[in-house]
């Protein structure tokens, strides 16, 4: 392999990705980003009103100006679409395997993401974003005074139910089983909060619309004597899936939802690898959270590097 | 006290603070947000080029689009001037003193940042930004291919002198002691790079230049025959302050420095009580990841007084 070596290979091309590789160019760090799927999952949202600096942007436009950003630094930063498939350390070097390609690199900053647990019933795909959601605290705002439900029983759509309610006119939760699964607190607030209301042992058959937006959903069991449900605005909360294998196979230490464990450095337990956004075991994860967690990592490179030279 | 309660108040007018106050608008928390200098020491920055997603503005620019997105939520956030004089926490709330009046809060944001020690001397007030400058990472990159200074002995003007070293073509440090106080690795890299040369036991008297911006320094002690040394920006390490006494005298735990200490989720020491961006023990502090800060600073708290009410 006598490829170059890069000082920085950042592994996932969402917006935490862009972020880190902006600091990186910036920094004079010579950086590889590969990316799956360019921007990432925000891409799927077609408002973004918590970026702190934009009121209101496309999920597509914020990936574009990040990706943008680093790309002002193009001398040092270059970026390609790819698959990594594995990652192993080789003395103080990492080597990043793509499908077709293999990379040297000093540091790796790792910020795959992860992927939403879909729901897979007919009207889902047709709906999204368009009333199917998958981040009360995201799009909740949009429905000010309508009827929203959440579908799942973890604590997550606990807590979705109960930031949708300080904005919807009624949230009903949509679960299979018979009682959620909510943190004691959550679950007193759920309990408590009149505009929600709990529907147990009823799965979500078709999500139904006008082609514009989302107008009922159907159940499984009659509620109220019956099986349509009218209402505007689903979100998804049956969880998300980290994507972390690949650094898991390379010996990065993740907690028990597989989120990559990393401190406030962004650093993991392997010097010289560090990770970001939504795959990383943050409590609160957002696109601004996950922007900083790659700045950070991309900082924290910088700095392994200078202290590897000096010694 | 017949005042309202707020939910949170966030003390300090900076971008940290406004990118809580956004978030706490948009979990519907009763904000106030008391800052003594709107914008904070951002808009002291004519150039900003490293906040994710925006290639290029004015500090002000920048404080102004988050201050503008978080009275997007003007419903639960208002914004005063004021200079807090006083916190207590008591029983299960806070009060705030400013001045004038006094606030009543469930939580508490502190968000002050850091004052710059600055370097008396003539002209540093004309030059501000024009060529005398406080932070390498973020202002360095003007210097490429030019001559600049860094002012200061300890580890960051070591830092602040390897960050200008890779875009100027030559970095002075001039210390008034006779050998900088750099952690190892970054003294032994500041030895190595031969585009710093290191000017010791010497103080800046004077900052000249055209008017438009810097063209020399006068120095006390002859450096090569001359008191006169040509260069174009001077930036000046010579530590800053953490605006945290106000928070300190109320029992929050600080570090060495004076800097608040806060874990992953922006918590201090006292349930309830927050803190983010300069003024915290981050080691890596920048607009992106104070913002950051900020956000998850206004998440805890909302988490906080629903388990508060939960309970």
């Amino acid at each position: 392999m006598a490829s170059k070596i890069y000082d920085t290979i950042i592994i996932g091309g969402g917006v935490s990705g862009y972020g880190a590789a902006m600091y990186a160019g910036r920094l004079g760090m010579k950086t590889l980003l590969i990316g799956e799927t360019p921007g990432g999952t925000i891409i799927l949202t077609d408002r973004v009103e918590n970026y702190p600096g934009f009121s209101k942007l496309t999920g597509q436009e914020l990936a574009d100006k990040l990706k943008e950003h680093a790309l002002d630094y193009k001398d040092f930063v270059e970026i390609k679409e790819g698959k990594i498939i594995k990652l192993e350390k080789k003395g103080d070097k990492f080597i990043v395997h793509s499908e077709k390609e293999k990379f040297e690199t000093i540091t790796v900053i790792y910020a795959t993401g992860t992927k939403w647990r879909e729901l897979n019933v007919p009207g889902h795909e047709e709906y999204k974003n368009k009333g199917v959601h998958y981040c009360a605290l995201c799009d909740g705002f949009f429905y000010r005074n309508k009827v929203a439900a959440v579908v799942g029983g973890s604590d997550s759509a606990a807590k979705d139910a109960l930031v949708l309610a300080e904005h919807a006119s009624k949230v009903y939760i949509i679960y299979r089983g018979d009682k959620i699964r909510a943190e004691p607190p959550n679950l007193k607030r759920v309990e408590a909060n009149k505009k929600i209301e709990l529907i147990y042992k009823t799965n979500i058959t078709e999500i139904k619309g006008d082609g514009k937006g989302v107008t009922s959903i159907l159940l499984d069991t009659a509620y109220k004597g019956s099986k349509q449900l009218k209402l505007e605005g689903v979100f998804i909360a049956i969880g998300h899936i980290a994507l972390s294998d690949i650094a898991k196979a390379a010996g990065v230490e993740v907690n028990e939802k597989g989120e990559i464990k990393i401190n406030r450095n962004s650093e993991t337990n392997i010097p010289g690898f560090y990770a970001a956004g939504d795959v990383v075991d943050s409590h609160f994860k957002q696109a601004i959270t996950g922007v900083a967690e790659g700045v950070i990592a991309a900082y924290s490179a910088y700095e392994y590097i200078g202290n590897k030279k000096a010694k």
